[in-house]
């Protein structure tokens, strides 16, 4: 860190953007959707969003930072195309966190079209139909990141994806894997059969265990799993779409799982039947 | 619930008691830990916790009900020793919750010693150190109980397992499953340990991968999960203490799970194993 600070030019003091300057103010307005959508720009807020954001390449427009921020993410500055030291007032104004941590990025939609995205050759992709809590859509993000999936469908009327609390959520994830937002959910469910992938309702009440489907080897394929939203879960008429249905077992007394857990034992569940032949097998 | 209803004495009208009544005021008391540590009493707050405490016996004392949720809840009136009709703002004097469901129940503290909790035969123990979110220690309960884990313990500076969002976040599943609450993390990994379980570390620098302890059989015998705070993980002198360190593979870009998703794929992995011999013996 410090020999690439040496070789940035020393930050401009006594130029420190302030809350009323225009570009903070139409940065700020980032945090409306419509503006968003009109923009087709969004925020990611935090050092994590940030280094996610400069790992896509012409993603990021601008980084917004503090003077310390400037200083401590010296290697998030040297990768940045464009980065503005601003006052913490300021900088508070562009972050929805509760504690902010000195860096926000401006950056462009990174989605791609669900066509392009299925074009490649993918294993796993998780699919939100309607799923509306920031916070989940953000941590089901991070878990098919995690088990390795090769991309994220949002679908029907789910939660904005570049919503600042979603974008937080997946703590980078939304730009580690291709991410595409598809209006109807059942036209998300044809392309992704139809790209060869087995789609898999996420359902309490579906008519497979989880486990099972594991030991029938059922999860060994290309898997796309279809997670509904977290009060009403998926409509019979989207769930039937689905190759199958897939409960969690529950052995003890709670009623079921939330949702981001949910989604974390399939995602895990298949990260492992792929990997496995023998468990896949057993 | 019509029936049910019937056999109820008619709920009194005009003696809904308002915010300012003594024993509506004392219950708001217990939202203080301290208050709630000198009572030895809780709130249970929505329809689904209020039936996990009454699934306990003597647990409940009075649950406190708007009129409208008491002729909604009939079945759950039939069951509490006491139902005290308040009106809407007393009622949400009593929750925490942005939307009360109509709907508190004021509780003893069900937790029980340690060793009480280990004389019987356990083959699934989560067991918390330092977990300090509330509404992560309630999914990790619940997540808990789903896979059939038959106690909890929250150890050392574990949040309050009273505390009104840690119980909202179980979903009733605090109430289903024995609650051990031990100061020193230590002396609770020795006390598993020495009932028998394997204690696993959850631990993103663990010396086993999940999917290798699955496949050499580590998780099919009796097994007590151990999962540090959300921010600085275990304590490396913790973690020695267990008998084996596990980490969750990652095979994408994300750094890690975060610590509720992370015990459901935990939980689930021994459930699956515990259950299914062939996957074990992979």
């Amino acid at each position: 860190m410090a020999s690439s600070r040496a070789d940035l030019p020393p930050l401009t003091s006594g130029t420190l953007l302030n809350k009323n300057s225009g570009r903070v103010k139409e940065a700020r307005r980032l945090a409306r959707r419509s503006f968003r959508a009109e923009q087709r720009q969004f925020l990611a807020d935090g050092p994590k969003a940030v280094e996610g954001a400069l790992g896509v390449p012409g993603c990021v427009v601008e980084v917004f930072a503090t003077a310390a921020a400037s200083e401590q993410y010296a290697a998030l500055r040297a990768a940045a195309p464009a980065w503005t030291v601003v006052d913490d007032r300021a900088l508070a104004s562009l972050s929805d966190s509760v504690h902010p941590q000195g860096v926000v990025a401006r950056c462009r939609f990174i989605d791609r079209p669900l066509d392009h995205v299925v074009e490649h050759s993918l294993s796993l992709v998780a699919l939100c139909a309607d799923v509306r809590d920031p916070g989940n859509a953000g941590t089901v993000i991070r878990t098919a990141d995690a088990a390795g999936a090769g991309a994220v469908v949002l679908a029907g009327h789910s939660v904005d994806a570049y919503n600042a609390k979603t974008v937080r959520a997946t703590v980078g994830s939304v730009f580690h894997l291709p991410l595409a937002l598809e209006p109807d959910p059942a036209t998300a469910v044809a392309r992704l059969r139809a790209a060869g992938l087995t789609v898999l309702a996420a359902d309490g009440g579906g008519e497979l265990d989880l486990d099972d489907a594991a030991d029938d080897g059922l999860l060994a394929g290309p898997t796309a799993w279809l997670f509904g939203n977290e009060a009403w879960g998926l409509p019979a008429e989207l769930a039937a779409l689905a190759d199958h249905r897939v409960r969690i077992p529950i052995h003890g007394a709670a009623e079921s799982l939330n949702l981001s857990t949910a989604a974390a034992v399939c995602h895990y569940a298949s990260a492992r039947a792929q990997r496995r032949t023998g468990a896949a097998g057993a």
